[in-house]
């Protein structure tokens, strides 16, 4: 980049522009999102070849783009956004104040306009808000010959062609076929003939991660999306299916530490908001175990009798909840796979059970040995630490296992039934497991 | 399906044939993985189409899979497995005992069963294992006229032509080109001038981590991969990167609920590997956990003196847990992303320390209230929890921001820094503030 830098000082820009023209679109974006100078940023925007300007455009950060959006004439605007593909065109949009949207709408020709406008009407999430229209429809009369023609003459600005959408008069989507089967079939062949009728398909308001889940169980590149009435509206492409897996997988995991999901990145995120998405569930649970405190202020007299009962408290709670989380972590994340299913439930108890019990007797074995024998704690208080141990893994455990299949029957996200709530649950149930326990054998 | 086994008990063969033609090759999968008598399966599996066995095939459960191979003749093996695709083939290999594999490998050709062996030598995780063979080659002389007849003489039995690969003599790849790109070109281009010559590749040693990352950053469908001698060997196509992101995402997840990361379902996981799966963790937890006993004993006499100071202990630990595992979360889930690099520590700790003062002060401030005006807790004990809470708070979020980093910087995988050992750091840290806040405070 330093050698294109030192170009345009130089006031070489044709040269400059060929070693642009070499590079792959993402890099001269990333390249771009690292100089500091804006006006330097926009001066090698406009050098960019016009094919791939568009391009560069689509990958680089929001504040770059928004920079140069105000920086260059309404003509480029116009240039740039009739050039990007419209599912790029709407995500840039909707993360635009008004008077920006209104301002690029007004340089966009009434087609598009309208397009546009349907586009940011789409619910946030559904497939209708990820879609692309750049897609090549055939009708089921051509011959493979013609239908090649045809892609040759709309070919040039269509996200994809390697699969083709054949349509009624009426834009019903009746068949599939991909552009791997019309090269290798018969150039005589009829469409009608040859294309799949069996085809997957996704409704505009579908859910994005309904979707994700149907390019991972058929393996596919791209997928029509049809209006109530079977029209086709548009297509959804692989690469924004892996964002959308990404997106996904980081917001179960947030919600699994117990906080808002966002889809911001971190480092973009402003204190205030990333306090805001935390706040809410740290009160929450805060109050919870507040309840956990009141177990042990009812067996105060116990505590009070054998002080020493305090020093193993940490050592429970942690290790029922480390118990808790394992096992609710894999039933959420077999939930979200689809690997384990509602109706599992008993399975995933007897599961649960047997890993608890022979891990709950190894660590209750270990503790046992190490207290009584390594730190020589009393015989009767060694039994009761590891007594009340391992019940407490057992419970942890099959409660881990129970609870994200309990939220999903009920509709709620499983996501949340991970190691923050699994914790506090499990914290009351290891203390009054451990200080019944101390009553009993220790006879208080 | 039902439909289809009447057919069979008809002896309808050709019926059920058709049937079954119409059906998608995952879903025909699905409906066998739900056929109890495994002789029904081998039946239905050998009335599938030729054309799609082998496809099915590659989507049925291991367990399926292994019944058929053992009941279908050596001639019926050999079909399939010529048929399959060389990573599917791989895949299913890789989880046979020996004895099976010979048996399969006896029935290859011997150019097959040579790049059989081949494949099976790359390590687990290696883009070379993960590749396979089916990839259309041209020569860089040829026309576009030519290359596209090439491709009708040889492109059924390919994965994809959605990319083609330009090689020399000595298969050096020298350059790429879509379909699309032929398609829209002139017929009489030569290759050479209108091929991608700047296109992205991996080796066949290179992590399968590192292959999903290019994909997701060029938005790629396949990808080259090449020996040292830049001689091209396979290529990896999207579908499989796809489960690679799932498979990753899952093994961080297992990671940071201090679980061994394991590719098994749970449901198909032995309860003895899933105990062997989590009891290394859990032990070590428990023991570091003993350590904050310590602490507690070492404040043994405050705690006789004060022993309603015990009361607070957990809302104490599990407030910092939390707040601990949020912060490490998202920084864990920021540097697998790539959004956060080593070098933003120092921006992490600044965003820690704002977000946490923000919270640390509602959470105390809330705690406050609650303890003294609603449960009458006196003045010095509230005033001693809720500085303690407020300082637990900040040092959670700041270790959890820092130590997720750190490992990265100490080439260890920064998914270990989650909430389990976060939350047995900050235990110790919590009752340390929180016992020599008590003894100055209440003059112990």
């Amino acid at each position: 980049m330093k050698n294109i830098i030192e170009l345009i000082n130089q006031k070489k820009f044709l040269e400059a522009r060929e070693e642009l023209a070499k590079k792959n679109v993402v890099d001269i974006a990333a390249l771009l999102s690292e100089i500091k100078d804006k006006e330097l940023v926009v001066k090698i925007f406009r050098i960019l070849p016009k094919d791939i300007a568009a391009d560069v455009f689509s990958y680089m950060e929001h504040e770059q783009k928004l920079f140069i959006i105000n920086s260059i004439t309404d003509a480029e605007v116009a240039n740039i956004i009739n050039d990007l593909y419209i599912d790029d065109t709407v995500d840039f949009l909707e993360e635009l104040p008004a008077n920006m949207v209104k301002k690029i709408l007004k340089n966009t020709d009434e087609t598009t306009r309208a397009i546009i406008n349907q586009f940011l009407n789409y619910p946030e999430h559904s497939a209708g808000s990820i879609m692309t229209i750049e897609y090549v429809d055939l009708k089921k009369e051509m011959t493979v010959e013609e239908a090649l023609e045809h892609i040759r003459k709309t070919g040039v600005d269509k996200e994809t062609i390697n699969t083709c959408y054949v349509i009624d008069e009426n834009r019903i989507l009746e068949g599939i076929i991909s552009i791997r089967k019309l090269i290798l079939c018969d150039k005589n062949s009829i469409i009608k003939d040859i294309m799949k009728k069996d085809f997957i398909y996704v409704n505009t308001l579908d859910d994005q991660e309904t979707v994700a889940k149907l390019f991972k169980k058929y393996d596919l590149i791209s997928i029509p999306v049809t209006d109530n009435e079977k029209r086709l509206v548009g297509i959804i492409t692989i690469d924004d299916i892996i964002d959308i897996i990404d997106q996904e997988n980081t917001e179960d995991l947030q919600k699994m530490a117990a906080m808002a999901p966002s889809e911001e990145e971190y480092l973009k995120t402003s204190t205030l908001q990333l306090a805001k998405n935390r706040i809410t569930w740290l009160l929450i649970l805060m109050i919870s175990a507040t309840f956990t405190g009141n177990i042990i202020r009812k067996f105060e007299d116990v505590l009070q009798s054998v002080v020493i009962l305090a020093a193993f408290i940490p050592m429970l709670m942690d290790t029922g909840g480390n118990a808790g989380s394992q096992s609710s972590t894999l039933i959420i994340r077999g939930l979200a796979l689809g690997e384990i299913k509602s109706k599992d439930v008993l399975k995933v108890i007897k599961k649960e059970l047997g890993v608890s019990l022979l891990t709950g007797i190894v660590l209750a074995f270990v503790n046992f040995i190490r207290l009584h024998f390594l730190e020589k704690t009393s015989l009767l208080i060694s039994i009761t630490v590891c007594i009340s141990l391992f019940f407490t893994v057992v419970l942890a455990k099959v409660v881990g296992g129970i609870l994200p299949i309990a939220a999903k029957k009920a509709k709620v996200d499983p996501a949340i039934m991970a190691s923050p709530l699994i914790t506090t649950i499990v914290d009351a149930l290891a203390l009054i497991i451990y200080f019944t326990t101390a009553k009993v054998l220790l006879k208080i």
